[in-house]
């Protein structure tokens, strides 16, 4: 039988793993000044959800990834781990608690946390076209994954979604409005996981896009559950700051919906996710254990 | 006879058009409290060396840049224009005038600009890599192309440069020191600015060398040249606050030497970069130019 949490507990490790060499590689001779407060961002645990998913996704090829990919795959926690970094700065949401740790900039000062955030972004897409050309990727390919990854995280993406989340503090949203909040800040790197992996495992055009409509739901039902656990979590559980969504007066699904159409609605995204792999006639029991995690995770 | 002012106002005005192209297809449906910032700290004048560097080093080709060329090209203006606003902010340098008006965060708050900031570096490699493809370059050079600005840009280039900087205040610190400080800081940038245009232009790899030669020595010239600016100019005159180097006890070449030495050497640079330039038979009045007019300039 299919043992989902030895997969997730595995490939977290290995994750976290190919994270450290990639570090030690990338940031040979740079100033301690500079690597601490990366290292400390980067590593402090972490579910490594994005890196996981991309993982799996790419396994849909049937292969299994090699050293090379699983470095690849680290790009996206860089990103991911940026932008928590930024999210949590004093002129952003002045967040105290982050991975059951102080917060960045709690650590190393408002000065350190702001450079290394802004080193991380560089940092990962050098990794992507650095580990991609390693890898022998067609070329044409390289700088795709690059373009996907830029687009995920930049103005259209993550970054353009913490402005309208920021904009959008105390005003009351629309059902569409807080959709397309979840779908840039949350939703465009995890669709991104999903859709890179895919490409680097060469799937087929068919094939890569149902992936990416796995990913797009996926995306969404993270970030909806996310804000369920923010409602009903506790700052210990969460290793973060609990109930800041609701303090901030965040637009959250359960503060536009309630929770209880919440949860149904992070539920019936994940459905939605693992239908559009059936469809497709894609076995993965890992994304579809990932899909049913991020609707059932406690952290 | 060549008129290198005319080349320089040109090619000047066609870059800021083609930025604003650029800001506009690429932040298209974005929010304006994100696109305002973005756009206050890239359009707002600017020498555009590191744009008009690219084009100059891809006309080494032969062929004249067009359209999709300088698109590219503004890619170089958005990650020195990222920089602009990172260095400027209350947590860095803390300054109130650039380019002859208030900085970003003194605009739009340390808030806004923090974010637009973070959202340029993407920006920047998406750019690249978007425009690559679609003037359809040889795709593995897409991929090199993004990998070289991001290293010249993250952790080993400019931001591991600014670091250097940092951390040095009101150290006493060694020539060899400085170099690298500036090497990483502004050099490695203007070397990219060099070689990207020469990797566009498909030049053969002796003459790429030569041009990523000329392109080392231009940048720490331009180092240089700008401390012996800030230590002779005024606010008014440079559009920025001047001596604020000083101030904040930054290493700097007139510090670590004096005037009389800073200049000389700028000079010596510019000379070894137009040197380099001959030694590959590469005649360019406008890379030419650009040397001499680095270390001549009044801002």
């Amino acid at each position: 039988m299919y043992d989902f949490d030895a997969f997730l507990d595995e490939t977290r490790e290995h994750v976290n793993r190919a994270l450290t060499a990639v570090l030690d590689d990338y940031l040979t001779g740079v100033d301690e000044w500079l690597t601490e407060p990366i290292r400390y961002a980067c590593e402090g645990g972490g579910k490594r959800f994005r890196a996981i998913l991309f993982l799996a996704s790419y396994e849909v090829s049937g292969r299994a990834p090699d050293h090379r990919v699983s470095r690849l795959a680290t790009a996206l926690e860089i990103v991911h781990a940026y932008s928590l970094v930024h999210d949590d700065l004093p002129c952003m949401d002045d967040d105290d608690w982050r991975r059951g740790r102080p917060t960045c900039h709690r650590a190393f000062g408002a000065e350190r946390a702001t450079i290394a955030a802004a080193a991380m972004v560089p940092l990962a897409s050098w990794v992507v076209a650095e580990e991609a050309r390693a890898m022998g990727l067609p070329a044409a390919e390289s700088a795709v994954l690059v373009a996907e990854l830029s687009e995920a995280a930049g103005p259209q993406g993550m970054v353009g979604g913490q402005v309208l989340d920021l904009i959008s503090e105390g005003q009351a949203v629309t059902g569409d409005e807080l959709v397309e909040i979840h779908r840039r800040k949350t939703g465009a790197l995890i669709r991104a996981a999903a859709r890179l992996g895919g490409r680097v495992g060469r799937l087929t055009p068919p094939i890569l896009q149902a992936v990416t409509d796995y990913g797009e739901r996926v995306g969404l039902a993270f970030q909806i559950a996310d804000d369920v656990l923010d409602e009903e979590g506790t700052t210990a559980s969460l290793g973060k700051d609990a109930h800041s969504d609701r303090e901030l007066g965040k637009a959250t699904y359960p503060g536009v919906f309630g929770m209880e159409r919440a949860r149904a609605e992070a539920r019936r995204l994940a459905d939605e996710a693992i239908a559009a792999l059936r469809r497709a006639a894609i076995a993965s029991p890992a994304l579809e254990g990932l899909a049913i995690h991020v609707v059932e995770r406690e952290s």
